[in-house]
């Protein structure tokens, strides 16, 4: 007989095999690990002989995969929202940013934040992930646009993982937005992206992924293309910021590097969309940031189903234009301003969204191997989770085989 | 020396009070309460002599009125994510009709559920809305649509005060949609609700207000005038969901009956509410329905401004239209949506819900002779409570002068 760590029965589970129809539902499951890896996920009837040091009854509850958020900027200094109450008061973006405001106030007050408030600051925003289920999160750069501030960064949302059971990937976002002091100097300033920073940032080991903000008021494609060119030469993977505000091709750009992921995409076109497909690029949506500055163009999604581009949904937590820190609320608004579906909404948080950060392999799906990262949930069906807004149904979460010693609560 | 129960220092308040512009901010605040009222609310350098059993160091944080939710169909029966899910998969709203969905598959599980099972499941939601500083909140029957399954709502609805600190105003709305068994005969069922269910509930002293729905899909102003006279015969104050999806005139005929409250009000014209100017009768805007629905005509806030009207904002909770347990993400979009700015949203959930409560005079603004129910705020700002998607800073609630034994946590 077989001996494991833990074992939860009486539950309801959908595996998110890529291999079993829609959410890859067991009605009567069990779910065994050992040493932080899940050795059996399917059917109790099915199960071989285990014998558990723990065993947990779910009272038919349901769980899923933790849930990932795969884009977000929760590291940072200084907080928008006086800027928020001043534009809805009637002040103009200009007045805001002659007022320095915008995000030149976010990189100043990152800047002048040290490591150990940056961690400070973002604590908060990451326990609010975290109690609703979230087992691993992405966290960006590029709030400092010089080199020491970025590392700062990146060196916090390290850290994060050693204060929260949790799992962190970094991506280096230098080219997020030209620093003030280079006045609009964009070709100098990624000059000092591609021979300065990133080959620090990629010897320091402080990357997982390199990110850009390919748009009008950011890069160029051609600028985009120099820094995704010298990140393949240090081994680094690449994500895109991608037509959010304007159709730079910026889509095909992210395919034609093999990016991990094209983000955003309200206003990618067909043929964007389907090089993604064919480079197996992941399309991340991001209805916070269309809701909170009131797009009214939605990312093609019905390209992206005929295509059969990847879908996933993040937060894009940030205090510019989506101070968004629920993922239930993310779901919510994928379907109700997008359409998603309550599938494709949960894939998008759990496998698609691993796919995104290239942990297919390691987490999300409930399979024989993975990391055990769990949400057990009280309701009744997955679409739950997809349909209210402002409620957090989590009952317990668990983080490579070991729950949490409480029930996450909200702060 | 003044005795007092209770001393609140080194606080930020915002008062509320009308007198005072804006929010009625005091930077160096204190505020005292005795037998659940307040004593004292004002700056810390002028309070008098006070002997407190018991003093609470706020460290610097903020203080508002405890929220209030003024239009909630917090108890119901039954849960309809499972025909959002059909929808989104391309269900009509016909073929969900005929499956038994929509509005009557709340009534038929209402009817079937009894008190116990009705309080049980809305207690969920009512921690939510409690776990983000709520205090006061309104519930509407309606989901019966014959007198024994109103009165158990109603009943539900005053026993759930008993299960948590906080307080409840009931409002019979047995004129919100035609029972499914009289098949569309409107006027009998109106008959129904003026000569039966109306009195039984007034005699009951189950209703704290009357409410209707007056709608091309639920019932014409001639009827709700019938529901109406008879509540003002029977002294109940009145409210109206006016003018959600057409122009029926509904904001007129509530203010020709001097109702507490209009609500919703998208398709309100500009007679509508200077009427409702001159009736004091309060605009309740519902964004979480406007959002879910996913209408493109926002209510005329200008219109509102220019005339005088005063506007409150609250979830609309319901399981067809505003699966919403969170008045913070109200505000968020009150502000996103309606462009409310962030003194307006803030009031709208504190002095202007308990205007359309008809409560002003007994809680919200933190006043001396008022109810002392607060919430404290882990905020720089109040213009956080507004800004902020899917975030919650409570720091703790008071309820009639007593702080919650532990700290509110979400579910
Ligand atoms: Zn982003
Ligand atoms: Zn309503």
């Amino acid at each position: 007989m077989s001996v494991v760590d833990r074992i939860w029965h009486r539950c309801r589970i959908a595996t998110l095999a890529p291999s079993r129809q829609g959410l890859g539902v067991i009605e009567d499951g069990l779910i065994a690990s050992r040493d932080g890896r899940i050795v059996y996920a399917g059917p109790a009837a099915e199960a071989p002989d285990l014998d558990a040091r723990e065993r947990i009854d779910c009272g038919g509850r349901w769980i899923t995969p933790g849930l990932i958020d795969c884009h977000t900027h929760l590291v940072y200094g200084g907080n928008r929202a006086h800027e928020f109450e001043r534009r809805l008061a009637g002040a103009s973006y200009e007045e805001i940013a002659r007022a320095g405001g915008g995000i030149v106030s976010t990189v100043n007050a990152t800047r002048q934040a040290d490591t150990a408030a940056l961690v400070a600051a973002a604590l908060p925003r990451l326990d609010a992930l975290i109690a609703e289920g979230v087992t691993t999160l992405e966290i960006k750069s590029g709030y400092g646009l010089e080199l020491a501030t970025e590392r700062r960064q990146l060196q916090a949302a390290r850290l994060l993982a050693e204060h929260r059971a949790v799992s962190v990937r970094t991506t280096f976002l230098g080219a997020h937005a030209v620093p003030p002091e280079l006045s609009g100097d964009k070709d100098r300033y990624i000059d000092a992206v591609c021979e300065t920073m990133l080959p620090a940032i990629a010897a320091e080991g402080l990357a997982d992924a390199v990110d850009a903000f390919c748009e009008g008021i950011a890069f160029s494609p051609e600028q985009i293309s120099r820094v995704f060119s010298k990140a393949r030469a240090l081994g680094l993977p690449v994500r895109l910021h991608a037509d959010q505000l304007s159709n730079l091709h910026g889509a095909a750009l992210a395919a034609s590097f093999g990016a991990l992921s094209a983000d955003h995409l309200e206003y990618a076109d067909d043929a964007g969309i389907a090089a993604m497909a064919r480079a197996g690029t992941v399309a991340v949506v991001l209805p916070g940031a269309y809701y909170f500055i009131r797009e009214t163009k939605t990312p093609p999604i019905a390209a992206m189903r005929r295509h059969g581009v990847s879908i996933a949904l993040a937060t894009d937590s940030n205090p510019g234009t989506s101070p968004l820190t629920s993922l239930l609320l993310t779901m919510n608004m994928g379907a109700t301003l997008f359409r998603l579906t309550v599938d494709e909404c949960i894939a998008a948080v759990t496998r698609e969204a691993a796919r995104a950060l290239g942990l297919f392999a390691e987490t999300s799906s409930l399979e024989v191997g993975k990391s055990c990262d769990l949400a057990i949930w009280d309701i009744e069906r997955p679409a739950e989770l997809v349909y209210r807004m402002g409620f957090n149904p989590l009952h317990a979460r668990v983080w490579r085989g070991t729950p949490d010693a409480v029930a996450p609560s909200r702060n």
